[in-house]
């Protein structure tokens, strides 16, 4: 039973981990990804982490692995469900999970993958626009 | 974290079954399952069982009682991504979740409940379309 399913929905892809992490499942979930965003075409990573009370370091680098090879893919990642607690612990233990971005709920995530979908369609320069 | 996170996206409920099912566990899910549908005014719930690599008479029934609970909350319940050994596992042990119905994929499922939501809104009579 040993798997972390990786759900599509329509151009997004929605993982949401309830399981401890050790290596080989972290690795397994790695590939996972990778192949399905190749295979689906998928823009967007939702990864759903209101089951985890604990965001160790081993979990922060495997989530800010997903998202680092996602975007070379050419899909974004969004964190969402982070408990209040583990928000605490993160920045306590200085890990700020940089290059991942966060939402609140599932729908508030998808909303900004969307969002940023539809962005990019109609051709607008990210990089201008913060200037 | 013991604990199985029941998301919500839009109308409907999504929740994975990613663990080792026990009777605490079950009796929870059925708890915040209900209590998501009143609260959210869901009128859907997919269950995904991918990771499912064995679904026994215990699991079955908890997938039947989620579905008939979510039914007199005037929700529909589709269970998706079942294995196929899975499939014939159930049947050869003569359980075929009986109320649950099933789709293949999550994209699958929330088309058959969405479109279950939309026929409901323009009012067609189910019993009648059957005669």
């Amino acid at each position: 039973m040993e798997k972390i399913p990786v759900l599509r929905m329509g151009p997004l892809l929605l993982i949401t981990i309830q399981i401890d992490m050790h290596d080989k499942l972290a690795l397994q979930l790695q590939d996972d990804v990778t192949h399905r965003i190749s295979e689906y075409g998928s823009t967007g990573v939702l990864i759903d982490i209101s089951s985890l009370e604990i965001v160790d370091s081993f979990i922060g680098r495997m989530l800010a692995n997903i998202a680092a090879m996602s975007r070379v893919l050419g899909a974004d990642t969004v964190v969402v469900g982070m408990q209040p607690a583990v928000a605490i612990t993160l920045v306590e233990l200085g890990m700020s999970l940089p290059g991942v971005r966060t939402a609140l709920t599932v729908e508030a995530g998808m909303e900004l993958l969307l969002g940023a979908v539809a962005e990019d369609a109609n051709g607008t320069d990210h990089e201008h626009r913060q200037a």
